[in-house]
């Protein structure tokens, strides 16, 4: 998750990535992405505790932001807005490099760990955004749907955004909006 | 998932939730189910492919019988009525037997790799019914926003339904009504 970075953190990531898309992510051992990268396992080991890492390091920063931006809505906005504006700054920090972004995503959907553990990830940052939201007086039905909700169409809008053509689609906010008006006018019906 | 049955495969289930809230899930072996339930390990392995199948071999039925309530529903209705409409039917083979439930919740939450096992097999759930509505002619980002948010709401009120004390919330289909209803509410504010 995220941009690219420089030095042998960003390096170890660019590497870890090729061969996952090259070899499969099980077949490709510690020591290979270190080669790669012209590095030792030690230091890969000093930037991740494992390979399965590299895909989701982002994942704690990520829900720290959505905290903070949810922690500074105005009281008194409602818990779907609120919940918004958390994941408006999720999608700055996933959206700033959809080609990243896409090779990641096939990385993970071709196996099954993965997979769950993507879902995981996303269940973890619902239920910190339901208790935040209950922290701050929120019902906790109205919170924990709010929250539930608000991920669920972010997860949509992210796929949609991963599977968009180049030019297309290009902000994952907007995507995100788009779906959550969506949301608005179905629940209206 | 859903009622214990007498014979063979209901001892088995009823002997494997027994020792995986005694042992631990991972401190089970598929040997020690089959001596509490008095069968051989063989007889276990023509009822569940492994010990994990013992917690989630309902799903295929729900899913199956889910889709055929989707396509119960007269054309025209809105794709979150229709979604509404299959979660009925979820809940209703959920929901039959309250304290099964919420052993077998228990040890699910215990355990990394069955909370992952879990949240995937909802997804799955919400992937089909997307599809579902698209094959009855429903926009794809309305398609997958109301499987989505649909299989939100389910799990949010069916962990409510799960935390209840015995006499309240009895019938997990209220409670699903309750928190769809509060959905309308929250996306109208």
């Amino acid at each position: 998750m995220g941009r690219w970075e420089p030095g042998a953190g960003g390096r170890l990531r660019e590497a870890a990535l090729a061969l996952f898309v090259e070899r499969g992510f099980e077949q490709t051992m510690v020591a290979d992405i270190a080669a790669r990268a012209g590095v030792t396992a030690r230091t890969f080991f000093r930037h991740y505790a494992d390979k399965r890492e590299v895909l989701f390091d982002g994942a704690a920063e990520l829900q720290e932001r959505a905290l903070a931006a949810l922690a500074a809505v105005p009281p008194g906005t409602g818990a779907l807005d609120a919940v918004a504006a958390a994941l408006d700054v999720v999608a700055e920090l996933l959206g700033d490099d959809r080609e990243f972004a896409r090779r990641r995503q096939a990385v993970i959907m071709a196996d099954t760990e993965l997979r769950e553990r993507e879902l995981a990830k996303f269940a973890a940052l619902s239920a910190a955004l339901a208790d935040a939201l209950r922290q701050r007086g929120t019902d906790a039905l109205e919170a924990d749907i709010a929250a539930e909700t608000g991920v669920a169409v972010h997860r949509v809008a992210y796929e949609r955004w991963l599977a968009a053509g180049d030019g297309a689609d290009a902000d994952l906010r907007d995507v995100i909006h788009t779906a959550l008006a969506r949301l608005r006018a179905l629940t209206a019906a």
